[in-house]
């Protein structure tokens, strides 16, 4: 039986911020929507120009407090080739991206920065 | 600048117990795992044959307690053709997977199944 990953979700307490964090630091567009008033969510399907795996967006209407994060689920990656200029690019875009870190005394391969809900996204260098 | 998602990452409380669950619940298998003595902690990332998205199971020596999941981060999803027969399959494999279920009153369409440390896994119809 043959499986695929085919997206990864998370709930976020603003929509348009969200979508709008994920199309101007990594140029996801948004691929469906749709509304559930029935269920009291809408779903907002984000993806990378030519990639079919997707980042589904889900926003409840009667969310009051922020989303409680825990420390299970730890990050979405998003590969780069250029990593420095997206760090100055995510800099200038007042994005906050946390500096630039390699293991094990390595060069430079990858850096976090945080979407509005303060879920963290890696940029790596692929 | 081309962004792409490459990886959903999460930590888990027994590193071979959930590498052996995504194997055998939906054919992943080990692209790359590596140890990181001086950090303690080890990095497996699985992927689906054939697909470059990798979900990287992150295992830390030092965790004592079970993660804290959150209500932040929902699932990751996996689309399969044969929906009926995943769910018999994983019925049959002991995963007690939950019923099938459709939206607004329409054919079952998904159903969700846990991982070992109570992750969410979404079986999508594709």
């Amino acid at each position: 039986m043959d499986y695929q990953m085919i997206h990864t979700c998370i709930r976020v307490m603003d929509l348009e911020k969200s979508e709008k964090f994920y199309q101007q630091a990594f140029g996801f567009t948004i691929s469906r929507k749709k509304d559930f008033p029935e269920y009291k969510f809408t779903l907002s399907y984000m993806s990378a120009p030519g990639s079919p795996f997707e980042l589904e967006l889900t926003y409840n209407y009667d969310q009051q407090q922020p989303y409680e994060l825990g420390n299970g689920y730890s990050h979405l990656a998003v590969g780069v080739k250029d990593l420095e200029g997206s760090h100055t690019r995510h800099q200038e875009l007042g994005l906050n991206p946390k500096p630039l870190k390699g293991l094990a005394g390595g060069a430079p391969k990858f850096y976090f920065v945080e979407d509005p809900d303060g879920y963290l996204v890696e940029v790596v260098r692929v």
